[in-house]
């Protein structure tokens, strides 16, 4: 089966939400990004424990990275070579799962130096 | 390494703090259980992702029961036969973990149905 | 949506197989239970996260029990009081996912105390 | 607790076996990397999940990356700003955990097209 490209309805009212609650357009490629900081390891870990399970009843995984507490996610659809239906389906349901996970806006940096930078991390 | 069972300071301190959080003693048994239930498989799933590297950090692992939306835990060291220091660091830890997860005080029951009791529940 | 209960033809197939691949009929239920034992924690987790992947991608989820390196499944659809299609789906998954471990055959023993009976176990 | 840097006599026997076995330096960073090549999602996430327990275990945790098959793994010790024994173990670990995953070589591409360029993948 073959997602068909997120149309343009979708774009014009799914993305401009997306992009307020923290998700950012990848340059150069047809995909959102989204960094969380939490608490520590252990809540980082729940939080991909319970985004894996989305991810396997959607059939839609992401691509993720994960450095103690940070979870940094790009979302995109390799069958139609952009963004569809189900980024948007898995990015609602990440933010819903991430609770109150402190959203990092600097998508520039690298990620993996983020959890050096904070005093007192475990 | 033997775990020294819990001496009688730490009964008379730990575990009445324990009883009053919903942990319940096992009849017949030197042990305490506690029953919690999530909002669905995936709250569940997600405190037990968390309970597990609490006790690989222990070395120290419950027994536990899960269906669908229901964990329902049981601690007692074997290496002592009974409860020890590390029941207490694990039941307080799950504490933690389980959040505002309701506690379920009838332990008689059989939990497997508990999750069948509900309407909504998915 | 409600799942259709086993038709007979699906019986007379199926669970034949099932039992002997290590699986029982539970007394007084009509379900199914296997158990399982593994070399450890790690392992008998490492099949639980896998299985739960399994179980939501069905949107049908097992009772089970885990104490250290054991692993005990029942199955049933409480949707339509007894077995179903994604039981017979749910169990052949499992069979895959459980490898080379250990099926337990004694099914009228405390499964609890079973992790305790073997020396060596970590 | 300030981890030590990984000694000198450590560097020249523990390294070469781990550069053997598939993990390489990585350019500009006292740090070392292993890119696996699983089944499917499944089965990554087995191999993650019995990770974390054995990071948690160690209280040293990966910088990895995930998309569907491909597990990306850098290791180094933030406390002691290069490679530390804990990274010895934990690459250890990983590499008995990960079974006969197919180790991917080439570093230099992005790891997070890997998982597109092979056909059949699920």
């Amino acid at each position: 089966m073959t997602m068909p490209p997120l149309h343009d309805d979708a774009r014009s009212t799914a993305l401009p939400l997306l992009m307020e609650s923290g998700w950012q357009p990848v340059p150069g490629r047809d995909a959102i990004r989204k960094i969380w900081r939490f608490k520590g390891f252990s809540e980082a870990w729940g939080f991909m424990s319970r985004a894996a399970l989305a991810a396997e009843r959607l059939n839609h995984h992401p691509e993720w990275f994960n450095a103690f507490n940070i979870v940094d996610v790009t979302l995109t659809t390799h069958d139609c070579g952009g963004l569809s239906d189900l980024d948007v389906k898995l990015a609602n349901r990440m933010d819903k799962l991430a609770g109150s996970a402190v959203v990092e806006h600097d998508h520039a940096s690298r990620t993996a130096c983020l959890c050096e930078t904070r005093p007192g991390q475990g």
